[in-house]
């Protein structure tokens, strides 16, 4: 059995915050703590804040390319200008949507920068992190510092798909755990070797902790617990799939 | 709280089983029951065998043109017959894989069509339900039936996805819940409006239920608890983004 705890309560988070120390004593708050085994799942928006990583589109000035793709996409030409300082190559554009590669390597729509949640003036937005690793890997370890105890970490975000409606919550970082589970050479029930199949397990985490989280009701982490997962130095990349391999790029 | 029980210990499923009934009676056998508030959460493989979609491939005659694609994917001709014969379009071709769209519109490698898992023969493989909405109503309404609960149902199958490593869990067929959160027009938490948010909840809850699942042992059936769903009639086909609106087809 799996169970999915949401942490609520956080405090609005603002620079140079602690997120891992916070998430604990929420948890403490709360009659709750972090066990052996649990897996903590992060929205990438209050790592964000915590880093510093937003940028008040007051002081931005559009480059002529970015006006002329505002112009295009019919957004504002600022946060246009935010999304390919971000992004190091522009996938489509087209029915005022604008999927880029960020510089990390994931395709995602305004290279995950994002205009609402951000704050009471408006007109600021959130970029991601720098390094959504690093950060998995310090959440991770100041809840070790507090708790004694080593827990996997997720930092996530809301992503949308090619083919399908809707976005679903993806993996950006990973520390403390393999986000791929890799069946290739096992046996299936009838002990035939199961050819192809890897299952992305951080995503599936990230999507399962997003139904606790719920985006407008303040529940920017959640703790998995009792998932049976595979320790390992594993990274956010991994579940990148390089450009050389990928159909649709 | 989110709650993800593995139904466990389900016999071989074969034509004509009543896959409802089945789950109802296992979870007996091990002291729970189906709840109201529950989502069922079944896999797309054990409804395609109990509504007889498994095809020998012994008696497949590949035409000349899949005869061409299997040269050139360097898969088995018989296999590729079927991926064409449930397909309405070939969308990628490429290092040996074979994307298309099936006849219900999902974009997935194969049609969909596994060839692990399905039996001892070895040549036999399993085909999507036909129709995927329909199948996750009648395990909803034969639970209904000999429980008095109306619960959701979901039929899923994993996927792989653009631009990322690994497959996860979709929701393929949707009975009793709406499988799209629509928060567009609603106020995050300083009152500002969200705009473009939509939630795939029904693939989430999908993924969710797979990380209990676990491809090769033998859970093809789960139960999520506790998660605030908008009842309605929805359907699978709400998650397909229609060609038009897609920028990767």
């Amino acid at each position: 059995m799996l169970t999915i705890l949401p942490v609520k309560g956080l405090p609005d988070i603002t620079k140079g915050d602690n997120i891992g120390k916070l998430i604990v004593s929420r948890l403490k708050g709360e009659g709750e703590s972090i066990l052996q085994g649990d897996i903590v799942v992060v929205s990438q928006k209050i790592v964000s804040k915590a880093e510093g990583r937003m940028v008040s589109l007051k002081g931005v000035k559009p480059s002529p390319f970015a006006l002329e793709i505002a112009k295009e996409t019919e957004k504002d030409p600022r946060h246009v200008e935010m999304i390919l300082r971000e992004s190091k190559k522009i996938i489509r554009m087209k029915n005022g949507h604008l999927i880029t590669e960020t510089r990390h390597g994931f395709v995602c729509a305004n290279a995950g920068i994002d205009m609402s949640n951000v704050g009471r003036s408006g007109d600021s937005v959130t970029l991601l992190p720098l390094d959504p690793d690093k950060s998995a890997g310090s959440v991770r370890s100041s809840i070790r510092h507090q708790t004694g105890q080593d827990v996997p970490t997720i930092i996530t975000d809301t992503f949308g798909r090619a083919w399908r409606i809707g976005q679903v919550n993806f993996a950006i970082g990973v520390s403390g755990l393999k986000p791929i589970r890799d069946y290739r050479g096992s046996k299936d029930m009838y002990n035939s070797v199961l050819h192809v199949t890897e299952i992305a397990i951080a995503d599936e985490l990230a999507s399962a902790a997003e139904l606790v989280m719920n985006k407008a009701d303040k529940v920017p982490v959640a703790i998995v617990r009792g998932y049976r997962f595979r320790k390992g130095n594993g990274t956010g990349r991994e579940l990148i799939r390089p450009e050389e391999f990928d159909l649709f790029r």
